[in-house]
């Protein structure tokens, strides 16, 4: 048992932390230990004023780091032959984009008592949709200008990323822009605080929120230049100065714990840590990622993640193209669904409030009665925008082909075939592009725990589907890079080949759905590209009737 | 007291029969009484295999004559100085097309043994849609080779008419068609089984019925020619020998109430009856109907009725433009919606089916908390399909701007305001074709019980809305045809303008809420053109964010 090593896995949820410890040689997973933000709701600071307002408390991330990893150790603690002192490597994922304004040492300005109060002093949380405006004002300079800065993003911005939230931040709260010394990602601030190295110009920032979000790329030299980031603003230029040059991959060691951080949680100090990344990331690694497998991380949205050896100039709708952003050595592609379970919950929360969770229950087996088809309706899954491949936050959700008998379970498994086909539109826009599809893999609760909704999205893709091993697979691709910065293995693909891994079972595609699904996603296009695309010009008049005759034909048993 | 006059109101409704008994100087409702078909589910005999099927049991329009009419008498009898032999006469109002197969005497098939058990062989319910294909073909025949029968009908023919459900009997039920002497539309029967004059060559036939449901015109020399009817099948044309040539306004005698009837029911005998009409004509009548005046018949579907003293030869999507057919000597138009209340007790059934009705009066509380907009929903209206003045029963519901905070009270909303969304493309039809609309009264339950949707017509309208005096219009105005047979006025008018009135209070259009709904009423258009037109050809790209624009504006209070 002396040869036993360990590595912990960090990994910062929307509403809480999770730490996992896991055993390096083989990726079990001895203990893991969550800890709830405690601040706002569920963990979101809100603004009564502003439903697009979501901000968190960064001292959430720092309690929540010692909690998480305490409770972890003390749990590791019971099983036989586990010492603290064999954990060789820390890896951390988080939430993102999810900048937060710091001063000259990189400590958040709302640990200063005038901006106690100031959200805008606060982290950013990736959900926070107020800085639309700055997204279209991104867009239209770099692509009026034709500069090359969103080429790899396929021509779009999103207000949920970097530049947009900071200019914002500018523009309505002026002071905490002033006083900000730098902006810091939360996968790079967890890093840098644990081992004692946040100076904005040294701390080692992470390639993957660099490149997804922040328009990084060594093309062009980094950042993007002063010209253009004065042509939004000269204050956004200023800042340039004082953000960073240089990006790493979570194989990179970010810095050693240091002895206070190691004091407050049990763990010994002076471990590497390695540079952070942004959850799904991390859990495609965790879910075993390679060419050709696409991973699908579902929860309340989803994140969909890909890597490849080469990949072309631009993907249209694509999230971003990042060398080494997911495993070090491939590029790494992604993209993603605004909501997916955030649907379902809707969905019951509007209708079922009182029955609470068990209307999924109830729901998801009435609707698993189904037929494909049967119940004449399609949706379209934009309620919270899309940023499937339209990249678009003003767009709304959509149903048709209501009747008169159309039951909740029908319109709840519409919802989650309407999520199904956002899915595929990304499966297709990846293959459209060079980049193939063999095989999907799915992690994240809702993978796990409902069969029906397995089978429509093998069904609707058309592809086997597995579920990652772990249930935790942040936290484990975490923990894949703490074994990498600790020496227990050479390269990311060796860590994953030991630690990482598929439940048995294969989620096959149904030939008669399939078949059905077909039908009903040209309908689903049919309905995305007319509501999406300027460029469609069509009627939509046989659409109602397609789908009348689709559930005729579903009805009789054809 | 002994010049007191009443004259007796029958009306044929979806689920039961209701006669009133009516003071002819006044109009002033004396009795009432209600009977429930027994028959199938809530009067209705539905086929478990097929969904679009919907008959009923002619017994019990028979049973329900007498049932009504002596529980109307029997609580009349209990006002002071009321004798039933001042009864002057009755009038008769049913739903319709509502045909039934009957043999050479004018007794419907169902009565003989072979036939008890064939849907077919029963009465053919208005909202029975089987005949859909039917439906189709007559109109390819008709608008193909340029007939003009269906000019008055805006060239469209429905799946719920006369001639589309005689057919599909033909098609499917050979043994009923070729059983059947004749067919008879249930107002026509009514009256025809209480003064004995059941003969189909002899039976006086309603020009309201005739002339909206089954093609009939003196243009054309009454129903179409039997090359036409040829052309759908040979046995149709052969049929038509054993229709009718002739037809009659509601203000002529039907003929005199039998013995028999009189002694079942407590009614003198020999008083006139007068011919039928379909229930919303009569409804519009006891409404005070007169030119510039559209009346709105609101219960689970709308039936909505203009008169006029000239029309142009067509009028796109409008059920039909008959001559006296509503009121003798002037036009009678109708169009209508296949579903209104129908719309809200689904989505309560789908959603709060526990809760019940209570949840109506939950929604419309929370509903009416809401501002024009707000919402950032629009609906369409057409889960029972479309016959405002698309005519088109192939369509089916939509609802778009969904996000993930929308609630149920602004899904409810929305579908009031998508069925006043619908209402006012009838009202624009109308106009644009020279029949002015100045002022809308409405009746039926709806009307009545819900303020709130009463301000949102009046605002989506944007003209006063008025009430029916009586709560039972339909009845009401077929007593006021029992009064001109009874001889107690010379034209209908007369009798109108002492026997019907409106309720005092007027609901006024809200100028700020007339401002927000135009904008959402081009919505509305957009949608309505884009799915139900094959000529349409824009993207509807911008229209999610338009809907986010106005309710943007809406939480603003701009």
């Amino acid at each position: 048992m002396a040869g036993k090593r360990y590595s912990v896995g960090v990994d910062y949820g929307t509403s809480s932390v999770r730490a996992i410890i896991v055993d390096v040689a083989n990726g079990n997973e001895l203990a893991q230990s969550v800890y709830a933000y405690p601040s706002g709701k569920a963990g979101i600071l809100l603004d009564p004023k502003d439903p697009n307002v979501a901000r968190q408390n960064p001292m959430d991330y720092i309690d929540g780091f010692i909690m998480s990893v305490k409770g972890a150790l003390k749990q590791a603690a019971k099983s036989k032959g586990f010492h603290a002192t064999n954990v060789i490597g820390i890896g951390v994922d988080t939430t993102g984009s999810t900048p937060m304004p710091v001063d000259q040492n990189g400590m958040p300005l709302m640990m200063q008592k005038k901006f106690a109060k100031n959200l805008a002093a606060y982290a950013w949380l990736w959900k926070d949709h107020t800085s639309h405006e700055e997204a279209l004002a991104i867009m239209e300079k770099a692509n009026g200008k034709k500069l090359p800065y969103l080429v790899p993003y396929g021509g779009v911005y999103s207000s949920e990323w970097f530049w947009s939230k900071i200019w914002h931040c500018l523009k309505t709260e002026p002071a905490v822009f002033d006083a900000a010394y730098s902006w810091v990602e939360l996968c790079d601030f967890v890093p840098g605080y644990i081992t004692g190295n946040l100076d904005p110009h040294t701390l080692k920032r992470s390639v993957c929120a660099a490149g997804h979000k922040a328009m990084f790329s060594e093309k062009w030299g980094g950042l993007p230049n002063k010209k253009f980031l004065k042509s939004l603003h000269p204050k956004l230029a200023a800042l340039r100065d004082r953000l960073y040059d240089e990006t790493f991959t979570s194989s990179d060691v970010a810095g050693m714990l240091t002895e206070q951080m190691a004091k407050k949680t049990g763990l010994p100090s002076g471990i590497p840590v390695g540079v952070g990344a942004i959850d799904c990331h991390h859990g495609s690694v965790g879910a075993g990622i390679g060419p050709g497998i696409m991973v699908k991380t579902m929860g309340t949205s989803t994140c969909d993640c890909l890597v490849a050896e080469k990949v072309p100039e631009t993907i249209e709708g694509i999230c971003g193209m990042v060398p080494g952003s997911i495993v070090p050595g491939l590029w790494g592609l992604e993209a993603g669904q605004s909501a997916v379970g955030d649907i379902f919950s809707w969905f019951v929360q509007a209708f079922f409030a009182e029955e609470g969770a068990a209307a999924h229950v109830r729901l998801t087996k009435e609707a698993a009665k189904l037929k494909p088809g049967q119940s004449g309706l399609i949706a379209l899954d934009w309620n919270n925008g899309n940023r499937n491949i339209l990249m678009d936050p003003r767009l709304t959700g959509l149903l048709v082909g209501q009747t008169l008998h159309t039951t909740a379970a029908e319109i709840y498994r519409a919802l989650i075939e309407a999520t199904a086909f956002g899915a595929m539109t990304i499966v297709t826009q990846f293959e459209r592009h060079g980049a193939k599809v063999k095989e999907v893999v799915t992690c994240g609760g809702i993978a796990e725990k409902n069969p029906m909704l397995m089978q429509i999205y093998a069904d609707i893709l058309n592809r086997p589907l597995r579920i990652s091993r772990s249930s935790q697979a942040c936290a484990l691709g975490a923990a894949v890079f703490g074994a990498v910065v600790g020496g227990a293995y050479k390269t990311t693909p060796d860590a994953q080949k030991k630690m990482t891994g598929l439940k048995k079972e294969v989620v096959a595609p149904n030939p008669a759905n399939v078949k059905v699904y077909k039908k009903l996603f040209t309908l689903y296009l049919r309905l995305h590209d007319a509501f999406g695309k300027k460029s469609y010009a069509g009627s939509m008049q046989a659409l109602m009737k397609e789908l009348l005759e689709i559930r005729d034909s579903a009805r009789a048993g054809k």
